[in-house]
Parts: structure tokens; C-alpha cells; sequence
């Protein structure tokens, strides 16, 4: 069957960065990091909940208390009480489901010890549909500009893309661990705005992805002094808030941040994004997320909200996960152990396994690596020596991508090239996701160690 | 608080349609359509097969097989086969999951008589989200056009105005049970190219909505040929292809119809969208959909293939419901019974309603109905006096939403403006949905009835 036709000649070719067989692995990676996370669903009392939700039937059998656990069952009914119907069968508001709203609210409120308000809260299919959402009320052409952290996760970088903006980068500091360079950030402003570009947002990632930094507080007030004083518009990607591997720092929500410096609703603008994807319960193929839209005029709230109203709602059963996600069973509750259990031990797998990555490419020839406090990957740099550069130049594709493609050959290993997130010029860097299993750990980096010295002997 | 803030000056404001607080009475009306639809949760084994794959471990337990009907019970555990992982908590392939898109196709391939492949399929959050994908795709700017029937779902015109394409508008022709007018249409299409705007495409909804007919075939071979000559890529929404109401007529693919004379992929660019949302399930908020994309080069598969990676993938529940719908349980079946028999009502209810409907506003002072062939509403025409012209003017508003706003307020009837979906100018009309349950319909006609007499006496 021939697959030319003439659709070709009526498309537009996007300038997407190409490289997306390659985060095709990446999502089969995390896809098999989702198995070893859900190896034992029973001991996931958010799946009880979803099925109770999905066939309320069950709730009507005496069966179910011997299959469910008790607060399961509770939840199940407080949260089809909520919803009009008691079906996740129908639409719901496009913001979202109110009494889950008023959920993720009371979760945001506890973690800040602030009020947040249902009505600042758009449950979404995950973490992308919000931000494409707010970058495209952002946007009205090439001459705007959206001030983004290289390295970065993809998604805001070609969301900018879609839509025709100009990206203004600011480099994360290695030699600091990935922190934030205030005095940069003001530059690439500065320098952005003399070259005509309307500056109109801030893309903070905290923790980092994919360079698993937590932000230190002073560097947050920082970010939110200029975003006030130069009246940018502050997206904070915080869906890794859960994922903390030091005791030397805690995650502090930008909200809360700002709020700590005195800064109110009416003096900066924020949305905060958040996804069931990340944290320790990892679920991807739920499709929950909400932002958390705080500083907006009611004018630009309805905006918001008629591209919200594009897509009719967000799945309900993602909904009614981002809700449990934000209030976890609570000790006396029956799934408690299994619950705290599960989620102590998947932090502190990840925690190990980051912990002995970074030794392993700190110990390794020509390869440093920044510690991960944060977040689910870590991104070690390599030098790589000149006849690598040729190899990949005779290849016709850049260096980082011949090592990485070269290490999955020989070893099966995927790990995504750095000039997928961007870095500065003539580095080389990877990410590498921290995988929940030891075991899997130490196999995965003897055969990385063994890679990597026949690499370096081979060039 | 104070509400306003700094974000609102640098805020893009839509130009969208200003109508979004009537849509959302609308979505509730949807909702409790639902509430309607899903009285006897136990009668829909796609619950049952949801809460299964949902909660896996039901499936090791023996107290199931007394819960569930055997056939849910193997396809769950079918289905779960096919799921890397066995789970619906990871990322999919972003085009999902390839064994539910093998079922998809096949079903494709059993209601057209001809193949479908699951590399066509893509499967999305409900069927916005492939429209929006395919329009940002199509639409380079304002130069660009894409022909959409008026009245229309507002969906395809809001999707333009996002990415500030020009509508090309073809009316419906009302006196022809609004079929389409393919000579209208083709002059629509050749003004729209002398005012130098590059038409690309052609939006097709079959059965309408809000309208309500279902395409001649005479017709779809028309709309076949025009796009075929003219090189334009043509979308048709057929979210509504179970419903059907007349033994005259039968739901017909454009696919089928493109083939069944002589079309292959090399000759028309076509892609259709369908979606759980509808149908006798109308399961709006599992957000599951699909579009079948065929006629594209590769080079333009590629294109469609990034954007659709953007959003990573569609909630899997939402996917598995779709593969469901697109194989509904068979003769043979435990659930059989009981799925047909609550198709076979919910069918011929809205079939009973809508007849109930088209007479009754047939049968009043000033309106006129079109049958209702297909879909889920009538779009009644009706006479507004200069009168009520007046009063709408005086509180600046349109007289179909007058009209439907005191509607609203002296019957809680909830009808969506015919202004929302476009109507030929000085005509008015109200999309109106038809009900599954006829107790409550007889009590909407009779209240209607008794409103619109006083309406017409007090104007």
C-alpha cells in the first residue's frame, strides 16, 4: 500500500528537537520502572480505591470487605459521594471534580501551612496538558520569550517550540551542583530584552529534571524577587516535590515561598504543576495532574479557564488519584503500614541506587557527577575524548548520542543524551533514571563500568 | 485577597467564543445524562473490566468469579496480557498500548468490511485532544483556512481560533434536513482561495452535531471527491456512529466510503476521530478516544507521531475502555444479555425522545425541527419576534440566548444557543439533547410547551 499521499504537502513540519525514538526508549525505560514499582499491587491501596470508583457495584457486595481494605472502602464512598452521579463515568467540571479540588487543596494547605483554594485548582491528563495549556495563553509569537533551564526536560522547551516563541536559556551550574545563577538568569533577561524579545515567563524546575537538584530557599527567594520585579509570569514544575534524598534540604513550594518573603496574590503571578507520574507512586498511565494558579486577574482566570473548557475535563480516575496522592492513608488506617511501607521503601531504593550511581561515575575516567537530592534522575557529565567527536561526526549525529547508543548495543543500558535537555557547548552529559531495585542497581552498573573502560580504550 | 495581579498584562486574551458559562450548564446537563446512562452501574461490564485491570489482584482472588461475569474476568485478563507490565499505572507508547490498538483496528476492520492497521490508530484522552493536535499540524496562521460545517460543535472552531486560522464556513442546509451543500460548499471553498487563504482542510461530522442528520452516502462520495481534487486533508468527526435512528439510513466511515470508490491511501489524506465519550456508553469522563490516520506520508506520520509524544500518552483506563467499545461483548457471553439489553434501551430511548422532541417543537407556534436521524440532540429552529429582538438588545445579549436563558430560569430546561454553534444570520435556534429516560421527557415537553405558548404571549 503506498504510504505516500498527498497530506504530505499540506503539513507543517515541526522543528521539534529529533530525537524522539530515542525518548521512546526513555518511555519504555520508565515503563519497566513502573513495573518493578507495582510488582505487588496489593500492597497499593490507591488501586482499591480506583476499582471501587470504577464499579461501585462492589461497595454493595459483603465480599468486598473481605477483598478491600476498610479505609479503601471509606474512601471509595466519600469520593463517589463527591461525585455528581457517583460514576467517573460522566464529565465533570472542566476544572475538575470540586470536592476532589477541596482535597488537593486541604493536601496543599497541610504541606504549606497556607490556605490554597479549590477554585485556584485545574485537575489536568497529567503534567503536560497544563503546561501547553499556560504556555499557549502565554505566547503570541516569536518576539515572546520564556526564560528556561538548560539542561531541562523537553516538554517546556518544545512546547515553546509548538507555539512559536523564543526560548531564553539560563544555564544550571554544574560546579554547584546544578544551582541556579542568579546573576546569569538577570543577564539572559537582560540580554533577551535588548534583542527585542518580550520576556514573559520563568520556567523553574525544582527538584531538577533531569539534573536532580533540590533548590536552595535563598535561590528561590531570588527567582521570585526578579519574577515580581520584572513582572514574569513564575511556572514551577514542582512534580518531584516527594522525591527528597538529603536530610541537608526540604522541598519548599514556590507559593510558600513567596508568601514567607511577603509577596501576595497581587504581587506575583504563579502556577505550580504536580502529576500523579512522579513521587514514589509513579503512576504514569493514570494520566492525573493539576497546576495550582495563584496571582492571576479574574480576566486572565477566565482565559484559563476557557482552555481548560477546550478538553472538556481531565479523566476522572486520574482525578480521583491526584486527590489520594495529595492525602495519603493515614496511621490507624488499615492500608497505613502496607501504604507507608511501600513508599519507604521505594524512596529509599531510589535514594541507595542514586547514591551509588554517583559514586560509580564519580569513580569512573573522565565522568563527574553532581549528587542527586532530588527527583528521579541524576546527569553526570563525560568528556569525551576527540576521536569519539569524529566517530559521531562520520556518523552524522552528535557524541553524546553515539555514547549513548553505543552503551545501549553492548549493554542494554538506556540512558538519554544530554543534548536531549540541552547543555553548554562541548559538554557531554546523560540522564540516567535511579531505578528502584538494588539488585538491578549493581548489575546495571558493573556492566556500565565494564562499558565504559572498553569505551574509553577503544577511542 | 486581591485578585488582581501583575500576570494579567502580559496575558494573551482568546478570542474564544464567550459563551463558556452556558457550555458548562451544558456539561452538567451531560452529567447527569450520565447519572441517567449509569443508573445500574452492574448492567455495564465495561465497569467490571476496568476495576479489574484497575486492581489485578481481584483477579487471584476466588471470591471474583462471583462478583464479576466470566467473560469481564478474561478479557481483563486479556487485556492485562497485553499491557507491558500488566499494569494500567505505566506510560503507554504514545500512540497506546499496541494490543488495544490491535483491537481497535480489528474492530475498525469488522464494521467497514476492509483493513485497518493498529500503526493508524492513535489513541487519545477523548477526542479533543487528537483534533487539536491535528489542526496545529494543519494550521500555520492566519493565512491558512479549514473548511467547517456551520452549525458546528464548537469544538473545531474554537480549536482555529487558538491557533489563529481562518474559518471557512459551509452552511448546513436546513431545508434539506441539513445535509451538505456541495455546491455551497465548493464556493465557500474557491471565495476563501481568491481571498489568498491556503485551504487545507475539511472538517465532516457524521452523524451532526448539534443537527442531527446522518450523511447521504451521494453526498460523502461528493465530499470524497472534492477533497481528493482539491488536496485537502479531511477530518471527519464520527464520534457518533452507534447512533443512529432510522431504519433509512446507516452510519457509512468516510474511510468505506473513500475505498468503495476506488480511493486508496495514496489518493486522500483522512482522519477520523472517535471517542467513548458518545455512543449508547457515553462514558465522557474516562477520556478515551482514537483517531485513524491514514493517507499520510511517512514523513507527515512523523510529524503527527511528535505532537502526539508530547502529552507522553492517554490515560490507560481511557484506552482500554475504547479497545471495549470497538468490541462489545458477544453472542455467547455472560455479559451479553445484559450489555445488549441496556444498549438496545438506551438506543431506542434516545430514538423514542427524540421523535417525542422533533413533534412537539414541530407542533408550536414558530419553531421547526429537523428529524433526528442521528447523534445525541435536535437543533430546533425557532421564530423570535421583534420583540424579544429588542429585549435582547437591551441587555446586549443574543435573542437565542435570551430565549434559552428565561428557558432555563422558568423550567430549569438547559438548551445550548443556536449562536454557539452557528446559525445562518436572523435565523435562531437551540441544540437541544435527547434524553434516555421518557418519564423525564414527557415532563420536559409539557413544560417546554407551557413555556414557550407564555414566552410567545408576553412577546
Amino acid at each position: 500500500m503506498p504510504r505516500q499521499a498527498p497530506g504530505s504537502k499540506v503539513f507543517t513540519v515541526l522543528a521539534l528537537a529529533d530525537h524522539h525514538h530515542l525518548r521512546g526508549l526513555v518511555a519504555r525505560r520508565a515503563q519497566s520502572m513502573q513495573e518493578e514499582l507495582q510488582a505487588n499491587p496489593s500492597a497499593h491501596p490507591f488501586s482499591e480505591v480506583l476499582a471501587l470508583c470504577d464499579y461501585p457495584h462492589l461497595l454493595d457486595r459483603s465480599e468486598t470487605s473481605f477483598m478491600f481494605s476498610s479505609d479503601a472502602i471509606t474512601r471509595a464512598q466519600e469520593i463517589l459521594g463527591v461525585i455528581p452521579g457517583k460514576t467517573t463515568g460522566g464529565y465533570s467540571h472542566c476544572q475538575g471534580i470540586e470536592g476532589l479540588r477541596d482535597a488537593i487543596a486541604a493536601g496543599i494547605a497541610s504541606r504549606d501551612g497556607l490556605p490554597s483554594y479549590s477554585e485556584d485548582i485545574f485537575l489536568t491528563d497529567g503534567a503536560a496538558a497544563p503546561v501547553h495549556m499556560i504556555m499557549h495563553l502565554l505566547i503570541r509569537g516569536q518576539k515572546d520569550g520564556i526564560l528556561c533551564p538548560i539542561p531541562s526536560h523537553s516538554l517546556y522547551t518544545d512546547s515553546m517550540v509548538l507555539r512559536g516563541a523564543t526560548l531564553v536559556p539560563y544555564y544550571l551550574d554544574e560546579s554547584r551542583g546544578w544551582r541556579v545563577n542568579i546573576s546569569d538568569l538577570k543577564k539572559q533577561l537582560d540580554d533577551a530584552r535588548s534583542n527585542g524579545i518580550a520576556v514573559r515567563g520563568l520556567v523553574v524546575v525544582n527538584p531538577g529534571n533531569p539534573t536532580g537538584q533540590v533548590l536552595v530557599e535563598e535561590d528561590q527567594c531570588e527567582i521570585v524577587e526578579l519574577c515580581k520585579n520584572e513582572g514574569l509570569v513564575l511556572l514551577a514544575d514542582e512534580v518531584y516535590q516527594e522525591n527528597i534524598y538529603t536530610d541537608e534540604k526540604k522541598f519548599n513550594s514556590f507559593k510558600k515561598v513567596a508568601r514567607s518573603i511577603g509577596y501576595g496574590e497581587g504581587d506575583i503571578s504563579l502556577v505550580s504543576f504536580h502529576s500523579v507520574s512522579n513521587g514514589y507512586y509513579g503512576e504514569c498511565g493514570r494520566r492525573g495532574g493539576y497546576m495550582e494558579v495563584t496571582g492571576f486577574s479574574s480576566e486572565v482566570r477566565k482565559e484559563v479557564y476557557k482552555v481548560a473548557s477546550l478538553s472538556s475535563c481531565s479523566n476522572i480516575s486520574g482525578q480521583i488519584l491526584m486527590s489520594l496522592v495529595m492525602n495519603p492513608p493515614k496511621v490507624g488506617d488499615e492500608s497505613y503500614p502496607s501504604y507507608r511501607a511501600e513508599r519507604d521503601s521505594i524512596l529509599s531504593s531510589l535514594s541507595c541506587c542514586a547514591e551509588a550511581m554517583v559514586s560509580t561515575f564519580n569513580s569512573l575516567e573522565g565522568m563527574t557527577c553532581s549528587k542527586a537530592e532530588g527527583g528521579i534522575s541524576v546527569f553526570p557529565s563525560v568528556q569525551l575524548p576527540p576521536q569519539v567527536i569524529e566517530a559521531a561526526e562520520a556518523m552524522n549525529t552528535e557524541p553524546d548520542v553515539f555514547y549513548a547508543l553505543r552503551l545501549l548495543e553492548s549493554t542494554g543500558i538506556v540512558v538519554v543524551p544530554g543534548s536531549v535537555f540541552g547543555q553548554v557547548p562541548g559538554t557531554w552529559h546523560f540522564r540516567c533514571t535511579i531505578l528502584p531495585q538494588e539488585e538491578k542497581t549493581q548489575l546495571m552498573i558493573s556492566r556500565f563500568k565494564a562499558f565504559h573502560k572498553a569505551f574509553m580504550e577503544e577511542f
